[in-house]
């Protein structure tokens, strides 16, 4: 398959400079120097790694292709040269999430589309990718990253508001919220 | 977590030996003269293994919480003692029936509720186990285990054939069908 496998490392190299971790829910993470995230499996922890969390992309689970259509339209791409903070937030639901039916997940989902009208308000500003972790027997089920600029923080900090308000976010029973920053890439001239 | 990862080795061991191996579509895969299924994620092939296929269960993808009463409620377990005949469906969809939505996806199954027709007719017989493959960037998608006695393969290649007329179906692109027998589990006396 093209490579959907993500790897996040804790330790001491990567672009990215940890500037907080938050244990929100459950055991926290120890807190690293650096973040580097590689599109691979990084199964062997490189050295001065404190962590690995793996996950994959994969298809939408919930999302309409009417949802999907908006969220289309309005998502930024990764990558951008003026985003440069970033939030990495690990979360495990609990066993009464996934013993739920697909339409009992979704109608958590949709009660409210708090989800999509989230997404449709800060999604200009904020990027993110998901990547799931628990049919690979890691420790978070999702990772969820987001790339935003340092002007868009406050908004981020709403949009996280918004979620952890949910139905859903009640099944949550590990978070880890982690804050890091790079330098600007210069934009080509 | 609870181990949820199972392998099926196709080598020289095991309790299942293989009786016919049919390319449906796509590539096949080398006819090995048994099969062991392990309840572990094996990375590396044991002497002797022609092919390791590996797979995780997980929580229901389409399922309503109605449909999943009435498939609970006639399921039978695998192992059981007279089920000697067991069948291994590997299949991969397409990009198409990836590139879909929930909500379409959904809609393909319910279109006739086939599924849940042919579980409720054919499950009292036959029992089965899903295990997905491709978040965990397996060749196949998918692996289907089943389990019957002798006297209901019948039921079996009719539950095959209701299967493989549904609108789902239209966008496997390669299958593998492998039939296999074991010595009868003596009843305990």
């Amino acid at each position: 398959m093209d490579n959907r496998f993500h790897s996040f490392i804790g330790g001491d190299t990567g672009p990215w400079r940890t500037v907080a971790l938050q244990a929100v829910s459950g055991p926290g993470l120890e807190m690293p120097p650096r973040l580097d995230v590689q599109n691979a499996n990084v199964l062997t922890p490189p050295a001065g790694a404190r962590w690995v969390l793996r996950g994959v992309t994969s298809h939408g689970r919930y999302t309409t292709r009417a949802e999907q259509d908006v969220l289309a339209a309005v998502q930024p791409p990764l990558g951008r040269p003026e985003a440069t903070c970033a939030a990495l937030i690990p979360i495990t639901k609990n066993a009464a999430w996934w013993a739920l039916t697909q339409d009992e997940r979704r109608e958590l989902f949709a009660a409210g589309a708090v989800h999509t009208r989230a997404a449709r308000d800060y999604l200009p500003a904020i990027a993110r990718r998901l990547h799931h972790g628990r049919d690979l027997g890691e420790p978070f089920d999702f990772l969820t990253w987001f790339e935003y600029a340092p002007g868009d923080a406050t908004a981020f900090d709403d949009l996280l508001g918004v979620l952890r308000g949910t139905e859903e976010w009640r099944y949550v029973e590990r978070e880890v919220d982690i804050r890091l920053v790079r330098d600007a890439v210069p934009r080509e001239s």
